[in-house]
């Protein structure tokens, strides 16, 4: 079976998860730890060599400000749950704006932990425009430490990237999951790594 | 019903066309000439204010020398067909490679063709690494004109980008058809506007 060495996560659904199941809409975000722990194990088990979590956006930052508060919380839970694997981790985005969670600050440079392994791209705060804007600045994009996206796997339904990585994204295939985040299942990777296998790659030649 | 303001165009399926039909590849891009105009008649009477086709890319310049001279002479009979058209015509790509069509310097200037009306801009020679270098040189990307794409519809059921204007691309709906281009049929517009209008635009936020 053919697999992607980089996979990208964009786990969505959480607020819409949270309205059906009678919670406030911030109160979603925390149901979406668990899939991120599971996803990234399997990922270790089946080989695939880097991981990209899009965790949220210079764009989300403009949202009612008890779901900032939540899905800050959540990513920072998600780091330190991820920073208990073996891993090569590194969190990316703009530092620079109050958005951005102190606590995550040692790990915006790429970590090594446990000895190292799979290697974690974990998205805060990031903005396609910030993340270009390094051309201007230092003649590479800010997220140059990621490599090309294979295949990027997105929950909730929507067929979009919300400003993903651009420069990253331009040859990935593009799987969407229905279901939403927290309802994570191990399904929804196999289903998307078979149909990948079955894709043909051509990277624009 | 809220319709997109710029579609953008992935007209694939042109050489797997072609084999299905007993001929060599490359005879496949003349048959998706006349889709082309369709889609183009249809935006207009739809009221669309801006469609992007996407022609032939750099990427697309290591293909065998029949297949490279059969798009490139397809893309230039396309662009004196939309020019028959009014419309506000804009063709950018790398003009600096011997690639790009001496035929179609004229339009990389965008030029109103009797009277104006629809933004059509055609990618000839398009490099989205090309583009972004533009940062760098000018401070803004190449495909500046180009504004930011509301609908992606892609023929030949590929689900990816293949480089196509990752600045305008962050934010769209991506809708896939699994025909093959030369099969167009006006149904495929009609069901991406469906569902496109079903979509929840939020660009980011």
């Amino acid at each position: 079976m053919r697999l992607p060495s980089h996979i990208a996560i964009i786990p969505d659904g959480n607020r819409r998860w949270a309205v059906k199941h009678h919670m406030n809409k911030a109160d979603g975000y925390d149901f979406g730890l668990l899939p991120g722990v599971s996803v990234l194990k399997l990922a270790k088990e089946i080989g695939i060599s880097e991981i990209t979590f899009y965790g949220f956006t210079v764009d989300n930052c403009k949202r009612p400000a008890e779901q900032l508060k939540a899905f800050t919380k959540a990513c920072v839970e998600a780091v330190h749950l991820i920073a208990k694997e073996g891993c090569s981790l590194l969190v990316i985005g703009n530092t620079k704006s109050k958005c951005f969670p102190k606590e995550l600050i040692p790990y915006t440079k790429r970590t090594k932990i446990n000895g190292g392994g799979i290697k974690v791209n974990f998205l805060v705060n990031y903005g396609w425009e910030w993340d270009l804007s390094g051309i201007g600045q230092n003649s590479a994009i800010y997220s140059n430490d990621v490599s090309r996206i294979d295949l990027i796997i997105r929950w909730g339904g929507m067929r979009r990237l919300s400003g993903l990585l651009p420069v990253q994204s331009v040859y990935s295939d593009f799987y969407i999951v229905e279901d939403l985040w927290p309802d994570f299942k191990k399904e929804h990777l196999s289903s998307a790594l078979v149909w990948y296998d079955k894709q043909d790659v051509t990277l624009g030649g």
